[in-house]
């Protein structure tokens, strides 16, 4: 097929009436489709229903019922010690949800400070956020009013040059990072961009990476991406203390009702314990324990994963078939095969992503909303779509992406004829 | 008996020597008992433990374990209105510790203030304090260097002619309160002190008042103490906003996996959930769910305190008892037996409660921290000692009441005759 770049404008009005005829007729069926949000499906949160029935109450001779074990319990630290690679003294469980974690560690680098100054007492703080990312990250910076700057991601990580060129701005504090199957485009980080991350010599003293390895067991593919372990190369540079990695189950069990982590440096570690000892006597422990009785062990988890992966993996397939049947050959869009996480990453024409989420609502499919995966909501080429393929059933799903891929052929063929009157 | 006041020295001294040969006794046991914290014993834990018996995972049509539902399943907010006498739209669910509640909100003022000015952004910021009182909330206020102001608790609630003075000044920003069964006296404010304090008209525009019910149904006596719903005041005096209400479910099914709560006005409600929307997508809904399914009601919440009421009314009676017995007549100590909570205030001899501490500690018994239940730990008359009773066995407890009473009876007897030299 011709690319629509070398579409006559009558060719290209042909196509925009076939297009918009197929896409009257999906119109037709009032469907409501959710390719929204990064949901596991109803047959993934069984995989963990025996979890429940672990009704084991005492852990390490502690009674887990009651207060206490600030840090977490034992058996459940040393099993993130074990997913996470680093000692069980660097280990604090969490809540249920890693972007509490974040959060509060945001937070109180505001009030109290990453190691000196509280953030709140600076003029101006900064916080490189590459891009297209996850919006929640973007949430928490701007509720603290923190400046965020766009750093492009490359097929390897973020644009470390970029990187390296804005940490010599002492306002810059801090750089967000997916390094695993990243959200929205599933690049993992090459172990090239991890030493060159793990060798920063920003000019803020406390500059801190927050590593959101949120799909650290999350593999789709037989041979998933490896990553190199920042804390095993940290030392190298000095530079223990300037990353704090989290990540939780709320992907390997339950969404609502999962474990977290975080991972860190002694020095980190204690300021993090000094915070929570006045925000809590501990977080949920029979949920931690539940957790490391169903799980014990990483090998567990990842065999557990396996079930995820033989669950989502043809979801992904539906979509990518799609993507490569109506887009391959048109030079309008590019998107990515990610080995594992839970997004498909889709460039759309330049100027044309709006229309495209606009386009899908009117049919009925939710899209993420157009521009989330930005800071600020503001996708300056207005052109990534992040695609959510695990939670509808597999018929809603072909049916969306279908929708998905006219509405994307249909904004560029207006936006060609457009630039072409 | 004779009080000691009115012994002669050689009295005293003799006194002092039986006391001695008593506490030397206990000593020679190598004794190790546990009266410092407010914890549930076993028993009470198993009360709650069919709650892991619920394994219903849609709540009013909606997937609990997945994401979604930021502030609670309708359930949960449900069974909340009723126990704390609010609508359900006032009720935001929190995680497993109303402290994270509280230490989140005086964060979020804080960062963002109460109404107006974030209180990071205030030259100084004073809170008062009910004393004695709760360690936590001084924890909290310390932490993020919030000045605290000791007044008086009467046996009706804080000093209110204190408090009113005292809010004429505009750096004093809240206040925190234990209105039911207070830690650690045990009292329950009077319908006089919740109405005074639902009128305040402090300098400060955005004054919080930070309720903490941690005992609203923790009834020991068969006539509990009946509070006053602020709530059904505040209207009357155009201070809806003023107190931000929690509680849990803590000491009524578990101390590390219950459930918490926040009762506030709609603007308090929205401006927590802006924040939340950040810090979380929502907490363990699964918890909620058990919880919802366990209790059904409020009546059976109080059904269920009954249970735990069985238990551990004999251990106040044992300590009151061996007070009465030990202390009854000497004139050197008062306490409280109270109608519910957690805890039995006792104030001995002024300028011994440190030495009481140490006499205990060195028997074997340890107590709350000697001057904890004081803001910076400085009890200034060195007097108030917290005696949590719930957790020891009861033989434990009898042995653990009987040293803590000769060590203040030891004290004492050291204090008279310093001061007779």
């Amino acid at each position: 097929m011709t690319k629509y770049c070398d579409f006559t404008k009558a060719q290209l009005e042909s196509e925009l009436a076939a297009l918009q005829s197929r896409y009257g007729e999906f119109c037709a069926k009032n469907l409501k489709l959710d390719m929204s949000r990064g949901k596991p499906c109803t047959q993934q949160l069984d995989l963990s229903l025996a979890l429940n029935d672990c009704h084991n109450y005492v852990s390490d001779g502690f009674d887990v019922r009651n207060y206490g074990l600030l840090d977490g319990i034992p058996a459940c630290k040393k099993l993130f010690a074990e997913l996470l690679g680093v000692g069980e003294q660097n280990i604090i469980i969490g809540p249920n949800s890693s972007l509490t974690l974040m959060f509060d560690y945001i937070s109180q680098c505001f009030t109290h400070g990453a190691g000196s100054t509280p953030w709140c007492k600076l003029p101006k703080v900064k916080f490189l956020c590459p891009v297209p990312g996850y919006d929640r990250h973007f949430t928490i910076l701007e509720y603290f009013g923190i400046e965020m700057i766009n750093v492009p991601m490359t097929q390897s990580g973020p644009d470390m040059a970029a990187v390296e060129e804005y940490v010599k701005d002492s306002a810059v504090q801090g750089m967000f990072c997916v390094p695993k199957y990243s959200n929205p485009q599933g690049i993992t980080y090459s172990d090239s961009v991890v030493r060159k991350i793990a060798a920063l010599k920003p000019a803020a003293a406390d500059f801190r990476v927050i590593w959101d390895n949120a799909y650290i067991v999350h593999d789709l593919a037989d041979e998933p991406d490896a990553l190199l372990n920042i804390f095993d190369v940290l030392p190298e540079y000095g530079n223990e203390d300037m990353v704090v990695e989290v990540c939780s189950t709320s992907k390997i069990t339950f969404p609502g009702a999962g474990v977290s982590a975080i991972a860190a440096s002694a020095n980190n570690i204690a300021m993090i314990k000094k915070r929570l000892g006045a925000q809590t006597i501990s977080y949920d422990k029979m949920n931690q324990q539940r957790h490391a009785e169903f799980f014990k062990n990483a090998a567990a988890v990842k065999q557990h994963m396996k079930k995820h992966a033989a669950i989502i993996k043809p979801k992904f397939d539906i979509v990518a078939t799609r993507l490569e049947k109506e887009l391959g050959t048109l030079g309008i869009a590019e998107w990515s095969v990610p080995n594992g996480g839970y997004f498909i990453s889709l460039d759309v024409m330049p100027g044309t992503a709006g229309q495209v989420g606009r386009l899908c609502k009117e049919a009925g499919v939710v899209l993420t909303s157009v521009g989330a995966t930005f800071p600020y909501g503001k996708d300056p080429d207005d052109k990534n779509i992040r695609i959510a393929p695990t939670y509808p059933p597999e018929a809603e799903l072909a049916a969306a992406a279908e929708i998905l891929c006219i509405a994307v052929r249909i904004a560029a063929c207006e936006k060609l004829l457009e630039n072409a009157k």
